[in-house]
């Protein structure tokens, strides 16, 4: 659409039907919908594939409804993250059929023109650790589901017990990427990633304690896996790597 | 009993009582019984010696108890870490007899079958530095007796004033290993590893200000240690000192 | 093939043709060539799509010919990264054809069987932003190619200049994938991640000063980065990068 | 006024006026009104062109008022920032005409003799990557106006969509002095460093999460700027960055 | 010029002489001289006011020489900075004239159009807190001698000494910017940030040892200064207070 | 007193009043009055010239209580620190005579046998940079003034108004140690190094924001102070330096 | 021996044969036998059950040599780690016997008295994960022979490559400790913590580059560990690590 | 000094003798020998009793020399540190009767006037807690013999055999301060500091390896040690703690 735009906005001065003047002011001001306080960015679905999602985490309620609707009016698909009660309740009025999903703290709604599925949605697998990584793993399945990703979640098969992964195996290997969520030492990313021959995404959690800080210690890890393969997103960043599994794998 | 699980397997194999289809996928699929939000292991008390303990910081009370019931069916001895009341009051109500240390934040309960003690059960002994670090020693004395040991603690012991340590040589070289609990710059370990010829397990707390960070200053003097014979486990982890040292002691 | 081995290996024990003693031996010990110091794992190429690549860095010439000697023999391409001069010597002595890729310090071979080229290799993107990028960059063009990608090399395009970067857009754009290679402050990976709708994949280097702290710097500028879709890999991992990319880019 | 002060006593002291005994205990204590808790220096004002600004972090409103108080008292204009409404009422009972700036979080009252504004006061932009950076920016917006500059706010053009940026240029590049505020990666001081010719202000911010460790990231990333002619004052400190950006551009 | 190029374009399209797919392609394609491993960005000189600065570590002596003659050719002033004697040696052999300054470790070299010099340069102060900080403050003083100004160094004027720094405040105080550089706890930024009206530019050098850790003590102290007005560069950036300084000067 | 106790324990040996065995049991077993939780160590007083100073902070009032109560029936001085009013109620009923110290967050009691003071106590100084450090230095203060010092305290003097120090050289000049509380950049102390001839004791304290990282910048400006003579207590320290000066000052 | 020597002293007090001004002087003095840079600690060997042990790193081959005659004349085994092969031809001069380990940078020599050996020395397993690792890994194996053990060494078994492991569960679980050296991002420790019911050793190497930070990303990944049982020592400790395992070995 | 000057200089205009705005200048311009690369500080001598110091490290030898032959001229004593055999040589040229001391890296000269020292110099206990810490604890012998003290040494007495340093308990109680340089873990400060009732120079050096990151970890653990009466100098400041010892100890 970028391009269309302007294309046709060049023809337009060729055809004199705009004045260079008038086009070089129009080149400087792209299209971005300002909010005052936020600009969404309505081409970001053209070139990026997936609109503008709202991280809730520093917002108010009237500030993530104003944002939702303006997302929402465009008929784009809705996902705002780290959403609490309050933002949901201040989205769900300005935007019909908007739903909360509490465990992963993250508020969707389809698109008017979501609706035609594609037949076969790629399959991706997702781990967590242990039963604390849940809501960051979850906030990765919603996400990858919201980009049209079917995601088998399995949980709390950490590798001080390798048997309870291992007897996964093949759901692993069929699936396009694997997300791995994991907090402690966050070890479970390189062996998975010495199972499968897909991407592995790591995702660090800030559960654990003492020498975990924060997350640094999961990070550290899954950033010097000795498994090739995988790549590591943010601490907590449940988001980031369900839409980056999502990119990788659409066909 | 693995080993002997997966030898009954394949002579039903051998003996045409199971298919090898049927075979391969039991193989992948060791039990692991399955919450949807935890998976209790089972076999761990095989495999390792002791069954799974609940970590209770970042899960439910509701989490907890079910993971507790599933535990203490097994018919195994059940240990939860990090308990407040409302965990213990979510415990309680589904295993009988089990039994809140409000210092170490700890849930017990004995199991069953567990009561045919040692007759002569190893000893260990159980250093603090200070006052404050109390509550992890007394999570490492919780684990350690609740896996058969005997603990005798001598609290408030810090290198500030040597002699007090001094005048419990005899106890620390009759133990069969030394768990040293301190905070602040948690110099007590290097001390006691130069006077003991029995391993010595640190465990550096989070006790301390200022450039103590939030137990580092002391993570890194213990593992620093000029002494040797001196190991150290995770901030704040006197649940993995006790374990470890009942370990160790073993006989 | 560890399916089918598995398969087998329980169907001759159905068949009588095993012991269920043996067998069980067998399943413990699965095959792993064993050179003493190293242990090539010829499964590797089944369960993960590429063989063991060779990490020089720690090892001596004569270890690392042996263990490419041991790949090579087995009928898999190698890939050897950090390799110095002393290590392609040693190499090229028991490998024939095996070449020198002297600013990626690689050597690569193609396996005899290897020749058999896709028609058309999935396309890759790979930039970086300065110069002093360009080494870790080539480790991941070598690595990419290897796997059998087709890398399109964008060099010293880093923001200062971002008009140098927004040139190149229509080739990032029909790229499966995007690498980013980039020190100091690494923020072309944001930029280039809300340029495109393909996984970016981030490389931080350790090329800067001061406090770049030997690539800390753009690590945390790339794990933060504010576009989605950007993964991470470990500092000046080359390797990493491409290897992951062309995983994503397999159809 | 401090120069002439100084001639003044020393002129005294060669008229015999002042005995050198006297002029010395006087050289010694230069004039600073004594709280008891707090020294406001009057000379400042002389000294750097600006009176003290009240930091009310870490004060209670009864000194934060007293400080107030007097600074007004001696004619001077007043800014503090940091101050919750608990300060702003304190301040409000002693300081007529005093306003609360309530997303910057500062109260400012004009001087009496403050009036004579400048004819054409020099211009500033102020950049903010995100929604949740304004605070940040607010205070510098309120500090730089306090200091007769005139500030063109654009907010919410962070690099992942660096269109919403490109189409400012023109503005940009007509300011004496540019102010960017960022905090998750901070990107947004490089790439505009890239684009004009004036000093760019960077200031982090502390928004963010996981590996964004309360603005290590951004301040980082900001140091390591690969544009010329970018510095960087503290996290979170919209307050300096106003206050330079005033300083340098007074004519 | 770039703003005249883009209008011309728009010009040229508007009277046919220039098809719209054609200009399309302009756009997307704005000049940087592709070297292969370096792109020279000409406008770099329109845009920010100075022509790109080479960067030499991790470059070799041959890439250089290479870039250095691209930017002389195109008649912009010439700035190499952490040039040892080998980059010297190379660049004049394709710049004639260029000079190689020892203690700052820079090679510069004049434009052939640059000496209608401006009639006052606007002043500068230059202090280094110790001698071992010279080097560092050289690099700031070559650099912003070549972008036109007059600097003023004043050497080893650290705080231990208060009253070396006291006896120049008049030299200070009539600058138009304060450059500081300094090592070990980098204090001097702060004093002088309290004597001044006049941005200052504070510069950390990785001079000191044991706790300064390479520059990050005066780094922190410098970004927590207590005085306003002093923003911060990069520990041991001479290049770029330098630059930032000369851009702040000019009228 | 414990050499004494020795020696006279050997006489008892040697004439015969006591066994061998007794002897070495006794020497083993040095007096620290055990309350189970915590061991009152009332050789201190003799060895270390003051007795044991109870640090509150993670202890119930009860236990401080019971601590208070023990030392103060010793007929030694008493000294809680980081106490809150809860504790100070619970040592009220316990030690007569308590005196609570609101700011500097300490208990003091004076003993039976304290009254006769040293005819003239030794001089301290004590400055504090900022109005937030008055708390630190105020438990330096009670600390120091509990050893019998004259304490002149200083506050609000920090290097951005260098002036308002120097008004003070002269009290510094005369104390015998003086002790330097700032946070922020925590450049005073260095100044103050340089202008006296006594030891200083620098405080950094965690006052601040951003880049000041809960008082690491402040500690670093201190330890690498370019001054000679500044020694370093922990972060937020008052009590140390308060009990470093006075053992300092002591005839 | 100290407690009888001890006893004895006392006893000739009891008996006139010692003044107790001349006894208490000699408590004070225990035997440490002093060379002047060095006191070696004879006592050690019956307080520690071993004798003190030579850290090379940072003494002159004079100084390690005078040391080690020192150990040797007391008729007590000898090990000197981190010994290069100047440090070794140093003591080959002074002990007979001494013999060289190259891999592990150790000296060993066994003692006179040290022949009889018990008959079944406790079997320890030691795991490396991958080939760099084994230098490391090679001092705790002669450090723990050295002690009376048997070690079965099994090199390059890291989780990439989870069934190399596996294939040797049997070896693990009849070790009496483990001992599990890795670099990189040291998950094996957790993996086979998780298959052993009996202490693992961890020790974290320096193996690694870029985030691993010289050892920092293994040690908290080890420290971290999600499954229970798991000590950790000083990065490439292997010294600290073999003696560990021996102690906790012994019966 | 200082004082009287400035009395005869305001005594100078009251006669008449001396123009105010001579005054003026004269006041400003504070007496600091200019050697254009460094300012000797003539009265430092007088405000803190010792000259200057210099610190050779990153100095060349002929800067060097020409500080030590302007500091000599004036007739205070000489100390260089951090010299090495070049600086020595170099000093030897221009100050007669200079000396080398080795392990120190010191190069001391006496001043002429020097020679009158007090008849009972004050005594100092220097603690090593190694043989590898010696070089930093010669340098704080070195500096405190310049100074005037006698320093009793007492080397390699670590708290790992902690009755090596209890048999010299005598020696420490006393001395007037007592230093203690160790690296490692640095726990001998701790012990020591609740020994005496004396203050305790803590000296945190580099010697160490693994997770003792060049200091940080013996600098951590006394800054936050236990014992009160402990304050601490940077990595390996020799100087600055035999300085401020000797500066304690003065009557």
């Amino acid at each position: 659409m970028e391009r269309a735009t302007l294309l046709r906005l060049l023809r337009d001065v060729a055809r004199g039907r705009l004045k260079p003047d008038a086009a070089l002011h129009r080149l400087r001001a792209l299209p971005a919908e300002d909010l005052g306080f936020a600009r969404v960015d309505h081409h970001r679905t053209v070139r990026c594939g997936f609109p503008e999602v709202i991280f809730c985490a520093g917002k108010t309620p009237a500030q993530i409804a104003r944002i939702a609707r303006a997302i929402h009016r465009a008929g784009t698909p809705l996902l705002a993250t780290r959403a609490d009660r309050a933002a949901f309740a201040a989205i769900r009025k300005v935007v019909r059929g908007a739903r909360y999903h509490a465990v992963a703290r993250c508020v969707t709604a389809a698109a008017g023109t979501d609706k035609r599925r594609r037949p076969a949605p790629p399959e991706l697998a997702l781990l967590s650790a242990g039963t604390s990584d849940i809501p960051v793993a979850e906030e990765a399945r919603v996400t990858a589901e919201m980009l049209g990703c079917r995601v088998e979640a399995i949980y709390d098969v950490g590798v001080a017990g390798i048997h309870r992964l291992l007897g996964h195996t093949a759901t692993l290997q069929k699936a396009r990427a694997v997300i791995v969520v994991a907090g402690m030492e966050g070890a479970l990313a390189s062996v998975v990633g010495g199972l499968v021959d897909r991407p592995v995404i790591a995702v660090p959690t800030s559960v654990g304690y003492g020498a975990s800080f924060g997350g640094i210690a999961p990070l550290l890890t899954m950033l010097n896996s000795c498994a090739a393969g995988v790549a590591v997103v943010n601490i907590d960043n449940g988001f980031g790597a369900g839409y980056l599994a999502a990119m990788m794998a659409r066909p």
